[in-house]
């Protein structure tokens, strides 16, 4: 019932979090973009009971996230590979890396860095930005409903416009409005 | 005993699903950000039962993600805004939202649209840079222990290393290195 609901919702966030949101996806994925790509691999690394990964791999191959591969040559084993959906799940996890490095461990707790292979240089902080690249706040950015507003949703954008400057209000760490 | 095993996990997104990986949590956190600041609007808004919205949000101003504030002048209400933490987790809604968008919804079906308010242009696809905001692929990015590293992880970088070159090997998909 709850997943329904979830499902339901007029919002691409919840959308994604319906195929992705479950704990274990998420750690399938991670363990995918490290380079892990079979059964044997996942239930190692993981420690996730063989009866629970195969319902994941099941439903990430019916989601589009991984598809199945024959093995490598001399085996029979299948692997599973990231499709591009799922490869485009990248961001996902490192603004979430970045997230729990910054607010939960800090600097001296940090386990794992990530460079850029050609530069070895550390990675930006992952952050929304303005179509020229500027780094955007919460403030500094202005809602409208796309072609899939529900009825809800453009309700909701009469009220939030009734009630004045929207979300602009609520937060004080903006830019001024020029 | 699931969620214990999360947070004794060497790996900062896991950490970081486990202050916000529950459904409820993003979806408070993603109201937060639209203005919603008060319980009963979250309660109107998303239709969580009352229990529930109260464990949440006792969980969240423990975690520093939300903080409670006196209500507005007039009235004794409590109001729930967002933290520095809170706010930062901007680009992990605006991730998801655009996946959901790309992969799931497609262009016709988006609900909603986030521009920049000062140039009304449409934001950027949120991606991993390099530290000259270059974008970049998984296969472009090299892992590195930090400070915090578990025995295990370190481990587990002898044998990526042994195996050859790590992640690279795993997606076709990347640019050839210099």
């Amino acid at each position: 019932m709850r997943r329904t609901r979830f499902v339901d919702m007029n919002c691409a966030a919840a959308q994604a979090l319906e195929q992705i949101g479950d704990w274990w996806t998420l750690l399938l994925i991670r363990e995918a973009l490290y380079g892990t790509d079979s059964f044997s691999g996942f239930v190692e690394r993981l420690g996730i009971s063989r009866n629970i990964l195969t319902d994941r791999l099941d439903r990430l191959v019916k989601d589009g996230i991984f598809r199945r591969e024959p093995g490598h040559s001399g085996t029979t084993r299948l692997r599973y590979r990231l499709t591009g959906k799922g490869h485009d799940l990248l961001p996902v996890l490192v603004v979430l890396m970045q997230w729990g490095d910054k607010w939960i461990l800090g600097p001296e707790r940090v386990p794992l860095r990530l460079l850029d292979r050609d530069d070895r240089k550390p990675i930006l902080p992952v952050t929304v930005r303005a179509s020229d690249g500027r780094p955007l706040k919460i403030a500094d950015l202005a809602f409208r409903p796309g072609p899939g507003a529900s009825a809800s949703t453009l309700k909701r954008f009469e009220s939030i416009r009734a009630a004045g400057a929207g979300v602009k209000r609520t937060t004080g760490t903006g830019r001024k409005r020029r």
